[in-house]
Protein backbone atom coordinates (compact mmCIF):
# COMPACT_ATOMS: atom_id res chain seq x y z
CA UNK A 1 0.00 0.00 0.00
CA UNK A 2 1.44 3.38 -0.70
CA UNK A 3 1.41 5.75 1.87
CA UNK A 4 -1.20 8.54 1.47
CA UNK A 5 -1.25 11.97 0.23
CA UNK A 6 -1.56 14.87 3.03
CA UNK A 7 -3.55 17.82 1.87
CA UNK A 8 -3.70 20.86 3.79
CA UNK A 9 -6.28 23.09 3.35
CA UNK A 10 -8.57 25.83 4.59
CA UNK A 11 -12.15 26.70 3.90
CA UNK A 12 -11.46 30.49 2.85
CA UNK A 13 -8.88 29.41 0.56
CA UNK A 14 -10.05 29.37 -3.38
CA UNK A 15 -7.37 27.58 -4.98
CA UNK A 16 -7.70 25.24 -1.71
CA UNK A 17 -11.37 24.54 -3.33
CA UNK A 18 -10.06 23.80 -6.71
CA UNK A 19 -7.66 21.50 -5.59
CA UNK A 20 -10.31 19.61 -3.33
CA UNK A 21 -12.38 18.86 -6.14
CA UNK A 22 -9.11 17.08 -7.98
CA UNK A 23 -7.16 15.54 -5.96
CA UNK A 24 -8.82 12.65 -4.72
CA UNK A 25 -9.66 11.51 -8.24
CA UNK A 26 -5.94 12.18 -8.82
CA UNK A 27 -4.95 10.14 -5.65
CA UNK A 28 -7.09 7.58 -6.88
CA UNK A 29 -5.82 6.79 -10.20
CA UNK A 30 -2.76 6.13 -8.35
CA UNK A 31 -3.49 4.40 -6.39
CA UNK A 32 -3.69 6.44 -3.32
CA UNK A 33 -5.79 8.16 -1.08
CA UNK A 34 -5.86 11.23 0.63
CA UNK A 35 -5.91 12.64 4.24
CA UNK A 36 -7.37 15.65 4.68
CA UNK A 37 -6.09 18.34 7.38
CA UNK A 38 -8.14 21.61 7.94
CA UNK A 39 -6.25 24.04 9.44
CA UNK A 40 -6.93 27.88 9.58
CA UNK A 41 -4.32 29.43 7.16
CA UNK A 42 -3.70 32.94 9.43
CA UNK A 43 -1.71 30.93 11.79
CA UNK A 44 0.09 29.22 9.04
CA UNK A 45 1.22 32.60 7.63
CA UNK A 46 1.78 34.01 10.98
CA UNK A 47 4.31 31.30 11.62
CA UNK A 48 6.10 31.77 8.44
CA UNK A 49 5.91 35.80 8.08
CA UNK A 50 3.79 35.43 5.39
CA UNK A 51 1.44 37.63 3.86
CA UNK A 52 -1.47 37.04 2.33
CA UNK A 53 -1.47 38.10 -1.38
CA UNK A 54 -4.93 39.72 -0.72
CA UNK A 55 -2.66 42.02 1.36
CA UNK A 56 -1.50 44.33 -1.61
CA UNK A 57 -3.82 46.24 -4.14
CA UNK A 58 -2.33 45.10 -7.57
CA UNK A 59 -1.43 41.35 -6.07
CA UNK A 60 -5.60 41.10 -5.09
CA UNK A 61 -6.89 42.38 -8.29
CA UNK A 62 -4.56 39.65 -10.33
CA UNK A 63 -5.79 36.82 -7.54
CA UNK A 64 -8.94 37.02 -8.05
CA UNK A 65 -9.08 37.02 -11.64
CA UNK A 66 -6.84 34.25 -11.81
CA UNK A 67 -8.53 32.34 -9.32
CA UNK A 68 -11.79 32.76 -11.49
CA UNK A 69 -9.61 31.83 -14.57
CA UNK A 70 -8.08 28.68 -12.88
CA UNK A 71 -11.42 27.45 -11.82
CA UNK A 72 -12.64 27.55 -15.63
CA UNK A 73 -9.06 25.92 -16.33
CA UNK A 74 -10.38 22.92 -13.73
CA UNK A 75 -14.11 23.03 -15.53
CA UNK A 76 -15.37 24.08 -12.08
CA UNK A 77 -18.12 26.60 -11.15
CA UNK A 78 -16.94 29.78 -8.85
CA UNK A 79 -18.76 32.93 -8.05
CA UNK A 80 -16.78 35.23 -5.84
CA UNK A 81 -17.91 35.36 -2.33
CA UNK A 82 -19.12 38.72 -1.68
CA UNK A 83 -17.54 38.82 1.39
CA UNK A 84 -14.06 37.05 1.56
CA UNK A 85 -12.35 35.86 3.28
CA UNK A 86 -14.23 34.53 5.87
CA UNK A 87 -13.45 32.98 9.53
CA UNK A 88 -13.35 29.48 8.95
CA UNK A 89 -12.96 28.45 12.35
CA UNK A 90 -16.20 26.90 12.98
CA UNK A 91 -16.16 25.08 9.85
CA UNK A 92 -12.20 23.71 10.88
CA UNK A 93 -14.03 22.85 14.15
CA UNK A 94 -16.41 20.84 12.96
CA UNK A 95 -14.22 19.28 10.56
CA UNK A 96 -12.06 17.50 13.40
CA UNK A 97 -15.44 16.78 15.58
CA UNK A 98 -16.20 14.75 12.57
CA UNK A 99 -12.98 13.37 11.73
CA UNK A 100 -12.86 12.12 15.59
CA UNK A 101 -15.79 10.91 16.21
CA UNK A 102 -16.27 7.13 16.39
CA UNK A 103 -19.52 7.79 14.12
CA UNK A 104 -18.22 9.53 11.31
CA UNK A 105 -14.42 9.72 10.89
CA UNK A 106 -11.91 11.07 8.31
CA UNK A 107 -14.21 10.12 5.51
CA UNK A 108 -17.03 11.84 6.59
CA UNK A 109 -15.18 15.03 7.55
CA UNK A 110 -13.45 15.08 3.89
CA UNK A 111 -17.03 15.19 3.09
CA UNK A 112 -18.05 17.96 4.84
CA UNK A 113 -14.46 19.74 3.98
CA UNK A 114 -15.48 19.24 -0.19
CA UNK A 115 -19.26 20.41 0.76
CA UNK A 116 -18.24 23.32 2.65
CA UNK A 117 -15.74 24.83 0.39
CA UNK A 118 -18.39 23.78 -2.75
CA UNK A 119 -20.84 25.92 -0.83
CA UNK A 120 -18.78 29.29 -0.05
CA UNK A 121 -17.53 29.62 -3.41
CA UNK A 122 -19.75 28.70 -5.78
CA UNK A 123 -23.06 30.20 -3.92
CA UNK A 124 -21.62 32.00 -0.75
CA UNK A 125 -22.87 30.31 2.00
CA UNK A 126 -20.83 32.02 4.93
CA UNK A 127 -20.00 29.04 7.71
CA UNK A 128 -18.94 31.94 9.77
CA UNK A 129 -23.00 32.41 10.56
CA UNK A 130 -25.08 30.10 12.31
CA UNK A 131 -27.61 29.73 9.70
CA UNK A 132 -24.97 28.98 7.12
CA UNK A 133 -23.27 26.65 9.35
CA UNK A 134 -26.71 24.98 10.26
CA UNK A 135 -27.64 24.44 6.15
CA UNK A 136 -24.12 22.99 5.20
CA UNK A 137 -24.67 20.47 8.45
CA UNK A 138 -28.11 19.86 7.46
CA UNK A 139 -27.12 19.09 3.83
CA UNK A 140 -24.31 17.10 5.17
CA UNK A 141 -27.24 14.71 6.42
CA UNK A 142 -25.77 15.70 9.91
CA UNK A 143 -27.12 16.07 13.82
CA UNK A 144 -27.34 20.10 13.52
CA UNK A 145 -27.05 20.54 16.79
CA UNK A 146 -24.42 17.88 17.60
CA UNK A 147 -22.17 20.20 14.87
CA UNK A 148 -23.13 23.34 17.15
CA UNK A 149 -22.10 22.30 19.78
CA UNK A 150 -18.84 20.87 18.91
CA UNK A 151 -17.64 24.36 17.74
CA UNK A 152 -17.62 25.05 21.39
CA UNK A 153 -16.05 22.00 22.14
CA UNK A 154 -13.06 22.19 24.24
CA UNK A 155 -11.59 19.09 23.08
CA UNK A 156 -12.51 19.99 19.20
CA UNK A 157 -10.80 23.53 19.98
CA UNK A 158 -7.54 21.64 20.93
CA UNK A 159 -7.76 19.34 18.31
CA UNK A 160 -7.48 22.09 15.72
CA UNK A 161 -5.16 23.73 17.98
CA UNK A 162 -2.82 20.68 17.70
CA UNK A 163 -3.31 20.13 13.74
CA UNK A 164 -2.29 23.64 13.30
CA UNK A 165 0.82 23.01 15.38
CA UNK A 166 0.91 19.92 12.92
CA UNK A 167 0.75 22.08 9.48
CA UNK A 168 3.62 24.58 10.65
CA UNK A 169 5.87 21.76 11.93
CA UNK A 170 5.21 19.97 8.51
CA UNK A 171 6.28 23.61 6.77
CA UNK A 172 3.01 24.29 5.31
CA UNK A 173 2.85 28.20 5.06
CA UNK A 174 -0.23 28.69 2.65
CA UNK A 175 -3.04 26.09 1.22
CA UNK A 176 -3.39 24.11 -0.67
CA UNK A 177 -0.57 22.24 0.19
CA UNK A 178 0.26 18.28 -0.04
CA UNK A 179 3.17 16.12 1.17
CA UNK A 180 3.89 13.07 -1.55
CA UNK A 181 6.15 10.70 -0.15
CA UNK A 182 7.87 13.39 2.07
CA UNK A 183 7.94 15.65 -0.85
CA UNK A 184 5.83 19.10 -0.28
CA UNK A 185 3.69 20.92 -3.22
CA UNK A 186 2.17 23.95 -2.90
CA UNK A 187 -0.54 25.46 -4.77
CA UNK A 188 -3.14 23.92 -6.98
CA UNK A 189 -0.96 24.76 -9.69
CA UNK A 190 1.63 22.01 -8.71
CA UNK A 191 -1.29 19.71 -10.12
CA UNK A 192 1.32 18.62 -12.48
CA UNK A 193 4.19 18.07 -10.96
CA UNK A 194 2.30 15.85 -8.43
CA UNK A 195 0.72 13.94 -11.48
CA UNK A 196 4.39 13.26 -12.70
CA UNK A 197 5.15 12.47 -9.10
CA UNK A 198 2.62 9.87 -8.58
CA UNK A 199 2.82 8.36 -11.98
CA UNK A 200 6.57 7.93 -12.21
CA UNK A 201 8.03 9.03 -8.46
CA UNK A 202 10.71 11.58 -8.00
CA UNK A 203 12.23 13.87 -10.47
CA UNK B 1 -1.40 38.58 -37.62
CA UNK B 2 -2.00 37.79 -34.16
CA UNK B 3 -0.62 40.70 -31.73
CA UNK B 4 2.97 39.27 -29.63
CA UNK B 5 3.21 38.27 -25.99
CA UNK B 6 5.09 40.62 -23.37
CA UNK B 7 7.01 38.81 -21.37
CA UNK B 8 8.29 40.35 -18.39
CA UNK B 9 11.81 39.00 -16.63
CA UNK B 10 14.41 39.89 -14.80
CA UNK B 11 17.98 38.31 -15.30
CA UNK B 12 17.98 37.26 -11.67
CA UNK B 13 14.61 35.61 -11.42
CA UNK B 14 14.99 31.99 -11.60
CA UNK B 15 11.34 30.88 -12.67
CA UNK B 16 12.19 33.61 -15.71
CA UNK B 17 14.56 31.84 -16.59
CA UNK B 18 12.71 28.33 -16.83
CA UNK B 19 9.99 29.98 -18.92
CA UNK B 20 12.69 31.96 -20.99
CA UNK B 21 13.81 28.34 -22.32
CA UNK B 22 9.90 27.72 -23.49
CA UNK B 23 8.13 31.04 -24.03
CA UNK B 24 9.49 31.53 -27.80
CA UNK B 25 8.68 28.30 -28.71
CA UNK B 26 5.03 27.39 -27.27
CA UNK B 27 4.23 31.27 -28.72
CA UNK B 28 5.40 29.83 -32.37
CA UNK B 29 3.38 27.07 -32.33
CA UNK B 30 0.29 29.16 -32.16
CA UNK B 31 1.47 31.63 -34.88
CA UNK B 32 2.69 34.22 -32.45
CA UNK B 33 6.07 36.22 -31.38
CA UNK B 34 7.52 37.24 -28.14
CA UNK B 35 8.16 40.84 -26.81
CA UNK B 36 10.66 40.32 -24.47
CA UNK B 37 11.08 43.21 -21.22
CA UNK B 38 13.78 42.78 -19.06
CA UNK B 39 12.87 44.85 -15.95
CA UNK B 40 14.25 44.80 -12.12
CA UNK B 41 12.03 43.08 -9.78
CA UNK B 42 12.88 44.99 -6.98
CA UNK B 43 11.24 47.83 -8.46
CA UNK B 44 8.21 46.05 -9.40
CA UNK B 45 8.35 44.51 -6.00
CA UNK B 46 8.57 48.10 -4.12
CA UNK B 47 5.87 49.50 -6.42
CA UNK B 48 3.12 46.85 -5.99
CA UNK B 49 4.46 46.40 -2.29
CA UNK B 50 5.41 43.10 -2.61
CA UNK B 51 8.10 40.91 -0.82
CA UNK B 52 10.23 38.46 -1.84
CA UNK B 53 9.55 35.25 -1.53
CA UNK B 54 13.02 34.57 -0.24
CA UNK B 55 12.80 36.94 2.64
CA UNK B 56 10.99 34.15 4.85
CA UNK B 57 12.89 31.29 5.86
CA UNK B 58 10.09 28.86 5.40
CA UNK B 59 9.21 30.38 2.30
CA UNK B 60 12.83 30.64 0.82
CA UNK B 61 13.69 26.87 1.77
CA UNK B 62 10.53 25.27 -0.24
CA UNK B 63 11.13 28.25 -3.01
CA UNK B 64 14.96 26.79 -3.81
CA UNK B 65 13.55 23.06 -3.83
CA UNK B 66 11.12 23.96 -5.88
CA UNK B 67 12.43 26.08 -8.35
CA UNK B 68 14.78 23.17 -8.94
CA UNK B 69 11.89 20.30 -9.01
CA UNK B 70 10.48 23.02 -11.67
CA UNK B 71 13.81 23.11 -13.62
CA UNK B 72 13.29 19.41 -13.58
CA UNK B 73 10.31 19.09 -14.86
CA UNK B 74 10.91 21.22 -17.58
CA UNK B 75 13.81 18.65 -18.34
CA UNK B 76 16.09 21.79 -17.97
CA UNK B 77 19.74 22.04 -16.35
CA UNK B 78 19.50 23.88 -13.01
CA UNK B 79 22.75 25.00 -10.78
CA UNK B 80 21.69 27.33 -7.72
CA UNK B 81 24.17 29.67 -7.96
CA UNK B 82 25.96 30.01 -4.98
CA UNK B 83 25.48 33.74 -4.63
CA UNK B 84 21.50 34.43 -5.12
CA UNK B 85 19.58 37.19 -6.09
CA UNK B 86 22.16 38.97 -7.60
CA UNK B 87 21.92 42.60 -8.83
CA UNK B 88 20.60 42.58 -12.70
CA UNK B 89 21.51 46.33 -13.52
CA UNK B 90 24.30 45.80 -15.76
CA UNK B 91 22.66 42.60 -17.65
CA UNK B 92 19.09 44.82 -17.75
CA UNK B 93 20.98 47.87 -19.73
CA UNK B 94 22.67 45.91 -22.06
CA UNK B 95 19.23 44.31 -22.84
CA UNK B 96 18.06 47.95 -24.04
CA UNK B 97 21.00 49.17 -25.34
CA UNK B 98 20.48 46.12 -27.52
CA UNK B 99 16.75 46.47 -28.08
CA UNK B 100 17.11 50.32 -28.94
CA UNK B 101 20.62 50.01 -31.41
CA UNK B 102 20.33 49.76 -35.32
CA UNK B 103 22.67 47.29 -35.37
CA UNK B 104 21.23 44.79 -33.19
CA UNK B 105 17.61 45.13 -32.14
CA UNK B 106 15.05 43.20 -29.78
CA UNK B 107 15.70 39.41 -31.41
CA UNK B 108 19.57 40.52 -30.16
CA UNK B 109 18.12 41.39 -26.85
CA UNK B 110 16.24 38.39 -26.88
CA UNK B 111 19.19 35.93 -27.16
CA UNK B 112 21.20 38.11 -24.75
CA UNK B 113 18.54 37.46 -22.39
CA UNK B 114 17.84 33.92 -22.93
CA UNK B 115 21.84 33.74 -22.88
CA UNK B 116 22.40 35.89 -19.82
CA UNK B 117 19.69 33.15 -17.33
CA UNK B 118 21.14 30.42 -18.73
CA UNK B 119 24.74 31.54 -17.62
CA UNK B 120 23.65 32.25 -14.44
CA UNK B 121 21.41 29.16 -13.80
CA UNK B 122 23.65 26.99 -14.83
CA UNK B 123 26.88 27.96 -14.69
CA UNK B 124 26.48 30.84 -11.87
CA UNK B 125 28.38 32.98 -14.67
CA UNK B 126 27.72 36.68 -12.11
CA UNK B 127 26.25 39.56 -14.38
CA UNK B 128 26.61 41.93 -12.01
CA UNK B 129 30.74 41.55 -11.76
CA UNK B 130 32.83 43.28 -14.70
CA UNK B 131 33.79 40.11 -16.09
CA UNK B 132 31.20 37.97 -15.73
CA UNK B 133 29.31 40.55 -18.49
CA UNK B 134 32.32 40.41 -20.72
CA UNK B 135 32.11 36.76 -20.71
CA UNK B 136 28.48 36.53 -21.78
CA UNK B 137 29.38 39.81 -24.46
CA UNK B 138 32.17 38.28 -25.94
CA UNK B 139 29.97 34.33 -25.79
CA UNK B 140 27.07 36.37 -27.52
CA UNK B 141 29.45 37.55 -30.06
CA UNK B 142 29.01 41.92 -29.16
CA UNK B 143 31.36 44.19 -29.17
CA UNK B 144 32.18 43.87 -25.10
CA UNK B 145 34.00 47.44 -24.64
CA UNK B 146 30.52 48.43 -26.02
CA UNK B 147 28.64 46.64 -24.18
CA UNK B 148 30.37 48.04 -21.22
CA UNK B 149 29.83 51.76 -22.21
CA UNK B 150 26.37 50.56 -22.35
CA UNK B 151 26.04 50.25 -18.86
CA UNK B 152 27.07 53.89 -18.23
CA UNK B 153 24.89 55.54 -20.75
CA UNK B 154 22.58 57.62 -19.56
CA UNK B 155 20.00 56.95 -22.19
CA UNK B 156 20.22 53.28 -21.73
CA UNK B 157 19.61 54.33 -18.05
CA UNK B 158 16.46 56.32 -18.55
CA UNK B 159 15.07 53.69 -21.31
CA UNK B 160 15.88 50.62 -18.71
CA UNK B 161 13.93 53.32 -16.15
CA UNK B 162 10.71 53.21 -18.22
CA UNK B 163 10.59 49.71 -19.00
CA UNK B 164 10.29 49.38 -15.42
CA UNK B 165 7.46 51.85 -15.13
CA UNK B 166 6.02 50.41 -17.92
CA UNK B 167 5.59 47.01 -16.72
CA UNK B 168 4.25 48.55 -13.52
CA UNK B 169 1.87 50.30 -15.37
CA UNK B 170 0.73 46.99 -16.90
CA UNK B 171 0.31 45.49 -13.69
CA UNK B 172 3.48 43.78 -13.31
CA UNK B 173 4.77 43.02 -9.66
CA UNK B 174 6.64 39.50 -10.26
CA UNK B 175 8.48 37.55 -12.59
CA UNK B 176 7.95 35.82 -14.81
CA UNK B 177 4.64 37.99 -15.88
CA UNK B 178 2.88 37.40 -19.42
CA UNK B 179 0.00 39.54 -21.37
CA UNK B 180 -1.59 37.76 -23.81
CA UNK B 181 -4.12 40.01 -25.46
CA UNK B 182 -4.63 41.68 -22.59
CA UNK B 183 -4.68 38.89 -20.43
CA UNK B 184 -2.06 38.80 -17.16
CA UNK B 185 -0.48 35.56 -16.23
CA UNK B 186 1.96 35.45 -13.51
CA UNK B 187 4.07 32.99 -13.19
CA UNK B 188 6.20 29.65 -14.92
CA UNK B 189 3.62 27.78 -13.44
CA UNK B 190 0.93 29.55 -15.73
CA UNK B 191 2.19 27.89 -18.85
CA UNK B 192 -0.73 25.48 -19.14
CA UNK B 193 -3.29 28.56 -18.94
CA UNK B 194 -0.93 30.16 -21.49
CA UNK B 195 -0.88 27.13 -23.77
CA UNK B 196 -4.88 26.94 -23.84
CA UNK B 197 -5.31 30.16 -24.37
CA UNK B 198 -3.47 30.07 -26.87
CA UNK B 199 -4.99 27.10 -28.58
CA UNK B 200 -8.82 28.19 -27.94
CA UNK B 201 -8.70 31.79 -27.26
CA UNK B 202 -10.03 33.26 -23.92
CA UNK B 203 -11.29 30.91 -21.84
Amino acid sequence: MKPPIDFYFDFTSPYAYIASEWVDALAARHGRTVRWHAILLGAAFQAAGVTSPLDTPVKRDYSLRDIRRSARFEGLPYRQPERFPFSSLQAARVFWWLHDSPGHGPDAAAAWARAGLRAYFTRGLMLDEPAGLRTLAAECGLDVRAAEAACADAAVKARLKSANEQAIAAGVFGTPFFVVDGEPFWGNDRKAQIERWLARGPF
